[in-house]
This record gives C-alpha cells, sequence and structure tokens, in this order.
C-alpha cells in the first residue's frame, strides 16, 4: 500500500434549523442540477450540503464558519465538528460522476463535517433562491455523494449530545416557554416526554431564567417566557459532572 | 485567500487503558528522540502519540486500526474516531521544527484522531522496548506537536461519552466486580459515587450479567464477578432513549 498522495480536504455544513410553528428540525439543502446542453437530458437532479474547500492558513473552525456565513450571512452560530468522513469511493457514486466531472475534485476527497445548530426564522432565504432550501430531517429528499449518511451521522451525534448538555436552547429562539422546550425535545428524540416531571425539572436549572414576560398573540392562555443563559451554566458545568448514572 | 494544496492527511491514536490495580487510565506514548551526531546535543526528546499517513484505498477507520494493529498487535479494539485536528500551525512549534526537518511532513498535515479503550494488560509491551511506554492520563510527560490538545480532547469526549453509553466495560476486563466498575467511573470522572445507589442502579441493568463466579487470590470476602454484554445493551438501546433529563 501507498500513502495517499493527492488529495482534498473539504469541510460540510450541516444546517440543523429548528421550526418552532410546525415543531420539526429541518436541514439547509442546496439543488444540484446538471443537464445536457439545451436541458436534453438531467444528468444530476438531487441536493447537497453545502461545503467547500479549506484555504491556506485557515483552520478548520474557521473554514466551516466561512462556508456558513457565505451560506446564510449568519456568524457566531453554535457549531459542532462532528466527524470526518473519507472512504475513498465516496465521491463515485455513477450518479456523481457527471458532477465531479464538471467540478474539479476528481483525486481524493476527505471532509471534515460540522453541524450548527439555529432556528430557522435566523435564516433569511432570498426568495428568488430556489437553489437553497429546508427540508424535515425525517423526509430528507434524493441526495448526492454520502451526505445523506453525513446528516444521519450528524442527527444522532446531536440526538446524544442533546441529553447530556443543553444545546437544544441553540435551537430556540431567544425567548420560549417550557412547552416550547419540550416539543423540541420531543421532537429531535421522537419521544413523549411526561409533561409535569419535564416542567418541574427544567425550572428548578439555574440556567433557565424566568422573564416578566409573557406570550403574545396567542389565543389561548399565554404562558411564561424563559431565556438560556450559557453562562451561568457554564460556570455551573465547571463543578459539576451532569451525572446521570 | 487560496485553497490549500498540498496536504498531508494522518491518523493519530490516542490509545486509553485503564489499570485496573493502580485504579488508572493511562495513555500509550511514543518516545521521540533525536540529538546531533554523537549525541552532543539533543534536539528533541519527548513523547507523541502513535500515528501514520493514511494509505490510498484505504477508509479512515481502517488507517486507525491498522496503526493500533501496528503498534500492540491487537484488533477489534473499541475505537472511536473524535476529532479532526487542522491548524494550519499544528506541527510547527519550535521545538517540532528539528523533527519536521527530519521526517517528512513539511507540508500541512490534517489528522484525524481516535481513541481506543482497552485494559492496560491487553497490550504486551516488548520488555526490550523503551520506546512505548504508559503514561496516567493526569501526568502526562512533555508532549511534541500538539498531542498534548489531543489527548485533552479525547479525553473529554470520553467522559461524556461514558455518562451516556457503557463504553466503561471497554477498559475493564472481561470478568468485573461491581467495586470495579465503581472505581474506574471514579477515576475517569474524578468524582465520588454513592456506592449503594451505584451498586443498585448497575445490577439492575439487563446488560450486566451475574456470573456464577467470584475473585480469586484477593484477602478480604470474594466478590461476586459481572461481565457487560453488548448484545443485549445495543437490543435495549434501540428502544429506549437512556433519557436522564
Amino acid at each position: 500500500m501507498k500513502p495517499q498522495k493527492i488529495l482534498n480536504i473539504s469541510v460540510d455544513c450541516v444546517v440543523f434549523g429548528y421550526d418552532i410553528n410546525t415543531k420539526s428540525l429541518n436541514v439547509l439543502l442546496e439543488k444540484r442540477f446538471l443537464a445536457t446542453e439545451k436541458e436534453s437530458q438531467i444528468l444530476v437532479d438531487d441536493y447537497v450540503l453545502t461545503g467547500y474547500h479549506i484555504y491556506e492558513h485557515e483552520t478548520l473552525d474557521e473554514s466551516a464558519a466561512r462556508v456558513l456565513e457565505e451560506l446564510t450571512g449568519l456568524t457566531n452560530i453554535y457549531k459542532k465538528q462532528f466527524k470526518a468522513f473519507g472512504d475513498p469511493k465516496r465521491l463515485m457514486d455513477e450518479k456523481d460522476l457527471p458532477w465531479i466531472r464538471n467540478e474539479e475534485f476528481n483525486s481524493r476527497t476527505i471532509t471534515i463535517a460540522y453541524y450548527f445548530l439555529l432556528n430557522t426564522e435566523d435564516v433569511k432565504l432570498k426568495n428568488n433562491d430556489h437553489n437553497v432550501k429546508w427540508f424535515p430531517v425525517r423526509k430528507l429528499p434524493e441526495l448526492g455523494f454520502d451526505h445523506e449518511q453525513i446528516i444521519k451521522e450528524a442527527y444522532e451525534d446531536l440526538k446524544t449530545k442533546c441529553l447530556s448538555e443543553p444545546i437544544i436552547f441553540e435551537l430556540l429562539p431567544d425567548k420560549f416557554t417550557i412547552n416550547d422546550v419540550q416539543d423540541a425535545y420531543q421532537s429531535i428524540l421522537a419521544i413523549e416526554i411526561d409533561n409535569r416531571n419535564f416542567r418541574k425539572k427544567i425550572i428548578s436549572k439555574k440556567y433557565i431564567i424566568p422573564l416578566d414576560e409573557k406570550q403574545v398573540g396567542v389565543s389561548k392562555k399565554p404562558a411564561q417566557l424563559y431565556m438560556f443563559s450559557r453562562d451561568i451554566y457554564e460556570k455551573m458545568f465547571k463543578k459539576n459532572y451532569l451525572i446521570s448514572m
């Protein structure tokens, strides 16, 4: 066996957006379309994650943040580098070949995959740009390359992580009700949570701050609003592990 | 900014071994030594993780497994790819330069880092080979490159993961006492665990199988031995998340 000589390195970004109205965890995907001249034959027509080569002098984190900013205009979004994907055949599926020939990555490409957590309302998609679209993570369209696997593994990592760290709040608006938090956990983990115990547990957390504000514009009795303080969480976390054994 | 052109990709392996006698979590490290002719001046004298370039046609997992096998002779060991490290300056520390000039990786190298979990007794270190040695994870020697950071992040990941998954058993011998499990958690997480609650909780797990065997060769009253069944754990895990909210 020979050491791999020519390599491309990219970052790929799984942008998870939670929609508080539809209670759905979504992924932001880019359309990939390629046809022969005059569109007589469609060669590639599916969706992919947004990714790009890393630049010289750029760390992996900087690279991922740049790709996100170019896509959404957003900076300072929660991100996690969760896995590198490097199967030698990962871009070599039959249906990817026309695309590969079109682009310029016909040598082995290893990608460092990140996921980002935000609220769908944070992203202003341009109306005239149908190339970028939200899809529910449980109803993905046809995907190119190994991106279905990347999304699946990002989602698994997110599910595990949201049981041990309060990252769920990165997916919610700044102000939320306890029901919003419960809905988000239920949607993401696909479970039913006992309402009363959950409310008690969440309210007891020092890093969940009750506000002097209630919901507006709801037909039912307006519920109390809360905020999440990462600051307080981090100070607490330094002292105690969230032991759950 | 220009896309990065010339790149090396390596895997680096953090081999965690738990020593049931000293109750210590250890890391397997390789000596790095370089001196001028006749050893009149020592240029590099520290320790590093074991790593190597990936080969053509090799997946990242295969590459990591190969590096571990070359180092320890072991196959089929629990491994986790936990992070890629790609800071452009990660190999460019002053004290690493003589080594870099000696080896051949003077272009940017991104490494995909794995950790492995085993019991120190599983590894037969050759007596005449002082180049490879166990060090307690809390008493590391001077380390080259960014390997201290890699070990630190591997350890953080291990701590988080052992709260949500029964990976602790990968660090223990096949047969263990409940005290061994408690000692391992206490050592790895640097916490005190309440003895009675812990025992009750562990014994109640379907995947902890009591054996018709007791400890041998101990001075105190021999304790009951148990085994861990990954098989049963995986069947259970498919149905229920280990909800701990």
